[in-house]
């Protein structure tokens, strides 16, 4: 199952178009209007990906009671297209949630995109991300999308990588290419997220668009299998999103013969799109708000998957763990802690626990009780930028992966007033 | 049900002396020896607390898989001696978990203690908190043991009070004086806690002594009910620790019939034994970690007690909710995000949020929309020291409480270095 990464995110599959573009949306939602006409003077704040031909489209969505309109109208669209889609409309700086009118809003973006484009609403899969609880203003959306039709290219990938950025740092983008029956197939995606982060079902925005042919119902299975334990593996404050959605689109351009059942062409198509979640995921929580480090915790020694992903989320979303990898302090009680309160049914006397980086590997626990480890070696190891933390239950043979950051003074600072 | 609030803690109620010393159990567990004998100089480190005679036991421990030796050995002497026990011995600067020797190290103190007291070791409840994973020694507390003796009193309340804390910037005590059955009662305790707060079955160190006559069994009973309502609904990190441990001791010496049925002195009783661990809840949440404000959520308009308590903790909980209130930001769309991954079967148009303070009361959320409120008026409102955040679901008659603190600097820098 060979992998070459390649650049491009979206539009690294062929037939794929996207654009980007900036629209006011954020201060037309608090009332500022003098500069709610499109411009390239500001950051990007709303994107198309169009697709030349139609989809198989698949998505998984907050479980959040609590929902974003464009998520309840996203799941309507695809319910009625029998898991079609062309296009993808998405703005950032109002999340188009708790707000009157939300989801006429979120149709009329959709109905906006289609007359442009051509084709029917329900074929429109739309998203937004930033404030909940603002009314969502639609005219500078009217104003961005003939706009966003006229500059939609192949090259158009950045452009929108970077308008659904809000707190994030960095646009997020990774693409691959591999081979199914002969025929060279590319996957590719972006992402956006940086706090309200520890999703259920998905995570943020997650655009995946690749152009091997899948049918709609595999395509669904794949994506739901890999969310499990890419995305769902994912925490930076524990805050679950109103809005969480990943969308994964293949309009089948490289021309194999559709993946319509399990084999080994799925398998193949699995681990691609493994390969993108898992880098976009692990791209999400270096980039947690305020972060400072990567931090990866290892669950092994598991008896099954469940057990393994619920220690290693819950060591990741420990806030005293996060704090002691910002302070550099070896302080594995914390972890022990986590793992012992993560709902799982493990033994407390067969744990086993490691930190390990760049400048080495540390055994601190072993069989549940602290052992009498260097604390110069530590301090060296965690002194690092990525950190793993390795948990083994010594119960079976499972293995899961968890990742987020640690807990900084940025994170509090970046959080006391997000709204301004 | 009257109630008088009367000084005293853990000694207000006839019968009971405690005391505390300093023992240097921190420094000798890191190595450190030369002034681990007992003194003055420094803060309160152990105490114990002794009843005139003996008393019925209730206990309540933290559900954490991974447990600190003295749970076990404390839940082992209620076992042996059927709810019954006469002392208590509690350390700070060492939780003697997950080390090796822990349960016997837990076995010695009781062992220790029931010497000096001519009692039986099982008739002993035995406490530790401070560090995980830090080997404990037993020589400061063999110097300690006869020094507590010593100076037992029945004014030692304070002195043992302030024994029990670690990263708490204050003591906590409260006690109260009721009447049952035309006998005047004394009901008192004392907690320690401020990070690593997220019971799930009991908090931190409470101990709560009583001279009002009740059975073992009809104790437990009122202390597994007031602990889901007062301490289980406290949050400051989301961390469960591993040695939450409240016990309660009732030595009958107020001369009352003994309760041991339901009733209306058994809900006196309780009446009382909410008011105190009422009002150590929020001691606890007031001290969190960093803490510059209390934070109450009131759930209100519930189908179910569950139900009230899940929406209240998950506001709580939220990293998000913590710093838009240290930020004094009304950011309430992450309210009703809290309550709708609250796990909770809630109907999200129902939904109506208040903000609330001595600066006065402000509806945001109604219906599950976001109301067009004045900012002004918010900002007044969370300029406060004391925050209440009032969620009413509208489904129902049922109302439950949780607090907590924001999230602030401070508390990223008391748990990046909490070792040294």
């Amino acid at each position: 199952m060979e992998l070459k990464i390649i650049d491009g995110g979206v539009c690294a599959a062929k037939g794929f178009k996207a654009s980007g573009t900036y629209c006011g949306v954020k201060n037309a939602s608090n009332g500022i209007t003098s500069d709610a006409s499109p411009s390239t003077a500001h950051k990007n704040d709303v994107a198309m990906i169009v697709s030349d031909v139609m989809c198989s489209a698949a998505g998984v969505f907050t479980s959040n009671l609590v929902k974003g309109a464009p998520v309840v109208v996203t799941k309507n669209n695809l319910a009625a297209s029998k898991g079609r889609a062309k296009a993808v409309i998405v703005n950032s700086g109002n999340a188009n949630t708790c707000n009157n009118d939300g989801i006429r809003i979120a149709e009329e973006m959709c109905r906006l995109t289609a007359v442009a484009l051509g084709i029917a609403p329900e074929e429109v899969i739309v998203a937004s991300t930033g404030v909940i609880g603002l009314k969502m203003p639609i005219d500078p959306i009217v104003k961005a999308v003939p706009v966003l039709k006229e500059t939609l290219s192949y090259e158009g990938n950045i452009a929108a990588a970077t308008a659904i950025m809000t707190t994030d740092t960095v646009k997020k983008e990774y693409a691959v290419e591999f081979t199914v029956g002969g025929k060279v197939c590319r996957l590719g995606g972006m992402a956006k997220g940086s706090g309200m982060i520890h999703p259920n079902m998905a995570t943020t925005l997650n655009f995946i668009t690749t152009d091997c042919s899948v049918s709609p119902q595999m395509l669904q299975k794949a994506l739901s299998e890999i969310v499990k334990i890419t995305y769902n593996c994912l925490s930076v404050d524990g805050d679950q999103s109103t809005n969480d959605t990943c969308v994964l689109l293949s309009n089948g351009l490289a021309g194999n013969e559709t993946i319509s059942c399990e084999g080994e062409d799925f398998d193949i198509f699995k681990n691609a799109l493994y390969e993108v979640m898992k880098n976009l995921t692990i791209m999400l929580a270096k980039d947690g708000e305020g972060a400072s480090k990567l931090i990866t915790c290892t669950c092994s020694g598991a008896p099954d998957l469940d057990t393994a992903i619920a220690c290693a989320k819950s060591v990741i979303r420990s806030p005293l763990v996060k704090c002691a990898m910002f302070g550099e302090d070896a302080n594995c009680g914390r972890i022990a802690c986590a793992v012992g309160y993560a709902g799982a049914d493990i033994d407390p006397d067969k744990l086993d626990i490691y930190i390990s980086s760049a400048a080495g590997r540390l055994k601190t626990y072993e069989n549940g009780l602290s052992l009498d480890f260097s604390e110069d070696t530590a301090a060296k190891i965690l002194s690092e930028k990525e950190i793993e933390v390795l948990v083994c239950l010594n119960m079976g043979d499972v293995t899961a992966t968890a990742w987020g950051c640690d807990l900084t003074y940025d994170y509090v600072k970046i959080n006391g007033d997000y709204r301004s």
